[in-house]
């Protein structure tokens, strides 16, 4: 199939063509982006061709294989789980370099993640007391023919989904305990607006001791001082999907609260780049060495 | 001027006429649409007349008149603050019974005190940490030019506002801590979601004791029982702003929080019918003791 | 199943059953909204038992069987063509009143005709030169899950579909060609805009001899004078669909055309009301003697 | 100003300063996006001291100073009119090169003269009988505040606007005007569309004497074998504003039409790339013989 059957929008002259079986051998590096389930068993016959592989499905993110199981069925690849690394590209460089199989984090995880993950490793905030209220573009729903992301039943609304029971929850979950070094539990609730792309995930969280607002803005900017990607933005500016479209950014804003104690932080992404194709690029980049921007210093597209 | 010049949509052949002055002695009641600030006189005048009025601005829904003057400027008739009744109708049948001035709510404040009144009443949750996460379509902000509510701006995006310094939030907290009996400082973070009209208010509550959600569900269903406009849904239905678009509705919903102790409570309206116009016809009808869904027994219009 | 699970917006407790076999011979009137093909047996069942049918498919519309084999297969039952209706109320109120079987127009043609058919029955415009330039809002393509209706794809784009092979054309044709008494061959290019509902076609028409906008427009006007549902706009005021949102009403502007000989005339109607459900009720109404305006007087709603 | 204060979404560091005086000099070339009238004196001065300038206003675009006069009042450099232009790239390359001044042209005007130029140029078409219907997306309108671009009014609708009297007919008409040699009069119908960007225009031509559609679209195709940017799709694809969103790209298809002698021929762009600040650059770089690609390889960006 060429791709602008599938794809009309794109002049490239390209055809798509099914992964090679025994060929494999020839490929050095591999982006997987089956459903999950279906990635697994790709995956691992790539790898044992020696093929690297930057993996966007689930498969290969929650290491726990009853949490897996949970909530997606039955691990394909389970011998598999040891060498895949988080690919979260900020927090991950130094494990990337030379990965041979790296899953790249859901789209809210990688969100939730880049705002939290500083804070939760430096004791700034409580984990006990994590409320993520996140909103998403429809594009986050896939491509897959459902009723509710039709254009007039999504259109001029919005609602909540998943409540306590999204599938990105043991995800953002398992992350934030690895750094907290215990287990966490946290609210996550998503709902759907009406727009193709972008995520903002507004979180609530309690702060530890006497931190501030401005410390806990201070800490983020240092931890992303050298990130090309992640912008915390200055103390008034609000962060916007919108100033995120098409790009591989992340814009962070944190907010006093009127209730003492505790602190906003809301991050913005574009689902379909940082919270997914995008990144696997940004770890691909990582993996073998190159500039981490390589391919992607796509400004947002505004309007 | 005549109506179909300002909206040519409307066939009904009407014209506008600027509010009489001395022949006011003639208007038995009157619902005054105009500007926070702006009202205050017209309302004084109109009360001197005899004229009852049901005003849909701020002007006479804050009580202290600090708190008011800290939001909108000195107050232009404080000596009618006394005979004022917060119009939120459901909680206000019998004052607004034959009252003679009502001031209506916010949009957000309707939805969020639905949602969260008969909770705080009953001492079913904790007053010191109520997390506001609301959702309004471009409509709340009125038909004023502004930028970011241009459709290219506001457009393919969602972005908080406002966050920690809406001017509803006075109006929240006075009402909560009405209720409670005591002083409430709440968390409100509004977000501009790319659609026309709708509201959703996402509240993540701490439950009192070993309250549960189920218990929390069944006492809102019971607090409006006999409520033809609000409308607790059942466990597993989700709120949702198309449902309740173009109507008089607002649906509460309640589900388990994954984080022990709390609770989310969702509230939907259509922010131009029950947060605005509508509620101000639902006081009007109560008002004069006409059935309270006169004029308002409007479906939701979907898609 | 009940209303509300198929459609948790409606408060309304009704419960939805199979339509009656043999008790249907209780039943006065129906109306009946298949899909293409399968409406056909069901109105054939019905009118066995003498009950009226207002049908909303395409079965009963085209009286020519080979056209409508051409465009939806073979006929379900043909015998019921004679004494079919067609159910564009404005134009075939005579009929209509004790009709039996109508058959309610598309919606498309429902805009197209009512621009056109006064202006072809008093030969004021050729045609030999008729130019439909339609656009519809999402909804009109039904809810059946296609990946082009999907929010994603549709949103944020505007495409032309169905150039020249639109299933509305043969339908058009034949009331124009009812019309004129002669054959009439149109131009109708239908596009799918970023929106739920509401249609507009611009329709580009060459003038008869010397006949003059304006008296194409006062030739309308008078056509519609008594009309309650159809509005000939004001020169200088243009129809759009957000002016007919929710209503059962269509606005008709006339405009001028730098082309010498040629005008434009622009029709808007909501697909769902007066394009579909709306003209179902409207014609049930005349059917029976009732007020036409009969659970049909809901004003636009704007925005 | 800082660039991020006016686009917060830019997190390039980059200072806006007011335009250079004498300096001006130093300044070999400059693009000038001033509005319409405000433009002519500062290409004005730019050009005394020897700055070539690309201009995206409507300033140096009609050669006629009475029909420029009639559109937008009296120029303000009429001296500059006979060294200026028309910048639609692909067809006027030769005089691009080593050009001075460049009138880059209105959005509407290039998709009608990609799609039609060719057409007439080959005397294929008539040019005493062309339509344009045209759809357009909110930001075509500028960043102005209008009270029909906020979101709740152009939203979920379609309506039309400057029907035969938008200021980019004499534009159209003079370039088909100097292609047939011979004064040309268009009728031109926009609508506006409830999206950001994009535009499509559907023509509706009469063919001269025996042409078909696939003789227009091979006409089409040969012309633009070499464009890098202009794409006549195949037989049976559509074009679509989604297709080309955030590209330079301009994509035409051609379509029989179900009147005789008559065929369709549509465009679409991206109205603030090929149609404004995308087609400046390209014809920055014919001026300078660059590769006239650069800094616009950008894919479309969907969904």
């Amino acid at each position: 199939m060429r791709l602008n059957e599938l794809y009309p929008q794109y002049s490239v002259d390209m055809v798509l063509e099914e992964p090679a079986g025994e060929d494999g051998a020839d490929v050095d590096a591999a982006i997987v982006a089956y459903p999950h389930g279906a990635a697994a068993p790709v995956v691992a016959a790539l790898r044992e061709q020696g093929t690297k592989v930057v993996d966007l499905s689930a498969d290969f993110r929650l290491h726990d294989l009853d949490t897996y199981g949970r909530w997606y069925g039955e691990h394909g690849a389970p011998q598999l789980l040891d060498e895949s690394v988080y690919g979260l590209t900020e927090h991950n460089e130094e494990k990337l370099k030379g990965a041979r199989l790296v899953a790249c984090p859901g789209c809210y995880p990688t969100a939730v993640l880049l705002a939290l993950l500083p804070l939760v490793k430096q004791k700034l905030i409580s984990i006990d007391d994590i409320i993520i209220d996140a909103k998403s573009g429809v594009s986050g729903a896939g491509r897959t023919l459902k009723q509710n992301i039709l254009f007039s039943e999504a259109g001029e609304g919005v609602s909540p989904y998943g409540i306590g029971s999204h599938r990105h929850v043991p995800e953002i979950e398992q992350e934030l305990a690895f750094a907290a070094k215990a287990p966490v539990a946290v609210n996550f609730t998503p709902h759907l607006v009406p727009m193709s792309r972008g995520e903002l995930c507004t979180c609530y969280v309690r702060l530890a001791g006497k931190t501030t607002a401005n410390e806990v803005r201070a800490a983020l900017a240092k931890a992303y001082a050298k990130s090309r990607f992640v912008r915390v933005v200055e103390d008034g500016v609000v962060p916007a999907t919108q100033h995120v479209r098409g790009s591989n950014e992340c814009h962070i804003g944190v907010f006093a609260d009127r209730i003492p104690g505790r602190v906003i932080v809301i991050s913005a992404i574009d689902n379909l780049v940082k919270g997914s194709a995008g990144q696997a690029l940004q770890n691909f980049n990582v993996m073998y060495g190159f500039d981490e921007t390589l391919g992607l210093e796509q400004l947002p597209l505004f309007p």
